[in-house]
């Protein structure tokens, strides 16, 4: 029997969440896994290595989902440990080392002015070095992941950075044009419009390699317009996806963040329609408590084609996360009745 | 049958000339190698780093070492080579991308003035990332040979970064005090006297350690001033090779370098001597081409209480430097005779 082909699409937490799930499925099940990331990050660590080293790719997404997938060796789940550390600023990390009494005098130069490492992720600049050092940034992805014992593949979902920009209708009407995932992500109003800049990265050959043969296609949960949304407006990578044979599956998010103040669940399930209308949908996923009202739901999945299923997928504590666990136990009977 | 215990001192590229002949005897013997490095680096990245975070340990020297001992398995020779590779410099970078026709509009914010990592080693970084989040530079030291499968541990001979002063006499007979291992490594002039700031840092308990239960003690190749002759300025790892029932065993270097300009080889050995004049030596090892007249060296090294003994050590090409085959080959019959 080979293995189910799971492809994950999305960025940042909502990946991560979506991939450690998959990690725990992966225990009932046979299962191939790929992450398929955006590449849109402008913020933060990701953001400064753009400017200050015209990146090829922002890697904090990438990172995040090699980190997710790490396997559970004590070496690997170390070494994924050090590429999600961020250097401290240097105010924190010096008084420590005075303590103990250091004193060379060559010590005394310090001069915290110049302290540019502060911020970064460590794995954000072992990825910017692999991939200036073999050019190729699947390459260094796989490398990455090797590291780490990824139990699966990460790939980016363009072969360079790309930018989003998007229209947003504040509260009294007035429309403004804003460029940047992170401004869109921050954004007060409703996203009229999102577009990627340019409008037809060249996607990643491996990503659309992945999509084709994949038994199964994840979208979400995750930061709606800026991780789930662009991957569909790629479009040779959104071409493959209405052209695959795999099932797709939409793994809703618990509760609005603040891209989306303001729209509904179901209105999640119509923006991927609005963003690729020939999109299919096999399985619907949402949280039984969190959903709320669930026939606008059933109903919107219904437009996609989607069986909407309730499950409870959220953490324990009552905040609005999903428990790798739960979700990944919930994943099990749908990713397996392809067999 | 147990290993034979090697503890090679140094840094720089003659550690690494000395580790990677070391791995070459391992083929035909079964060694345990122990790097003690010295932590004296302030110049270029490791300078930097301690300048800019107040590095605990300057990373280049150790990064060095693990390099020199990583395994064959491609995937660690691949994470070796990363850590090895230096940020380019953005003028050098950026027309590569550029020539792909990468062009999002946010890409035209890039700002190569704030390029910081430029120059930096991957290795240093992720060293420095380690040594934070762990707060125990053996810990990060021991997690960075797995990263690369290294063939031996990797210890710093203090347990914090350490100046080194010397007092440097011109042609003309004038005196003048150099702080700091790169101004002491380039300087015209005769060293007429070494120091460590602080003069008593804390030696590393497990290079201590490794030194008590070790078979054989190697020194050299490497720049004398500041890669070989520092640890002996440390008092309790001094005390400690003193004590040590192991063999010693002195690699001699094939020219002089700068630091060491108008210095015979015989002077070599008789440094050794002038800065912990209790250290007896089995063994000089030195190349029969590059030693030149061999008797006062035979002197020197009998100063010592060793026997010299000249093989062939150096590349084929005529350029000074040790081929580590050759090295390794010449070392297997002096490590193995211990049995």
């Amino acid at each position: 029997m080979t293995a189910i082909r799971v492809v994950a699409f999305g960025g940042g937490h909502g990946l991560g969440a979506s991939l450690r799930a998959l990690r725990h499925s992966a225990r009932d099940l046979d299962l191939e896994i790929t992450a398929i990331v955006t590449v849109g990050d402008d913020g933060g660590s990701s953001g400064r290595l753009r400017v200050e080293r015209d990146a090829l790719l922002p890697p904090g997404d990438l990172r995040q989902a090699l980190a997710a997938l790490a396997d559970d060796h004590p070496t690997h789940r170390l070494t994924a440990s050090l590429m999600q550390h961020r250097f401290a600023a240097m105010s924190m990390a010096i008084p420590e080392h005075a303590a103990v009494g250091r004193g060379p005098r060559i010590e005394r130069r310090a001069d915290r002015s110049q302290d540019t490492l502060a911020g970064h992720a460590v794995g954000n600049l072992l990825l910017l070095g692999l991939i200036e050092m073999l050019g190729d940034p699947v390459a260094a992805l796989d490398h990455a992941a090797e590291m780490v014992g990824a139990r699966g593949r990460v790939l980016p979902m363009a072969r360079h950075a790309v930018g989003i920009e998007a229209d947003v209708v504040a509260a009294d009407g007035s429309r403004v044009t804003l460029s940047g995932q992170h401004s869109v992500a921050v954004a007060d109003g409703r996203v009229a419009s999102l577009r990627l800049v340019p409008a037809d990265p060249p996607a990643c050959p491996e990503a659309i390699e992945a999509v084709r043969s994949a038994d199964w296609l994840i979208f979400g949960p995750g930061s709606w317009y800026t991780s789930v949304l662009p991957h569909l407006l790629v479009p040779e990578l959104a071409a493959a996806i209405v052209a695959s044979p795999a099932r797709r599956l939409v793994t809703l998010n618990l509760s609005p963040d603040r891209e989306t103040a303001g729209l509904s669940t179901a209105d999640h399930l119509a923006a991927l329609h609005w963003y690729l209308p020939q999109l299919r949908v096999d399985t619907v996923l949402a949280d039984a408590k969190w959903v709320g009202e669930p026939e606008p739901v059933r109903a919107a999945a219904r437009d996609l084609g989607a069986e909407l299923v309730l499950v409870p997928v959220a953490v324990a504590d009552g905040s609005p996360r999903h428990d790798p666990e739960s979700l990944g136990a919930a994943l099990v009977p749908v990713l397996g009745a392809t067999r």
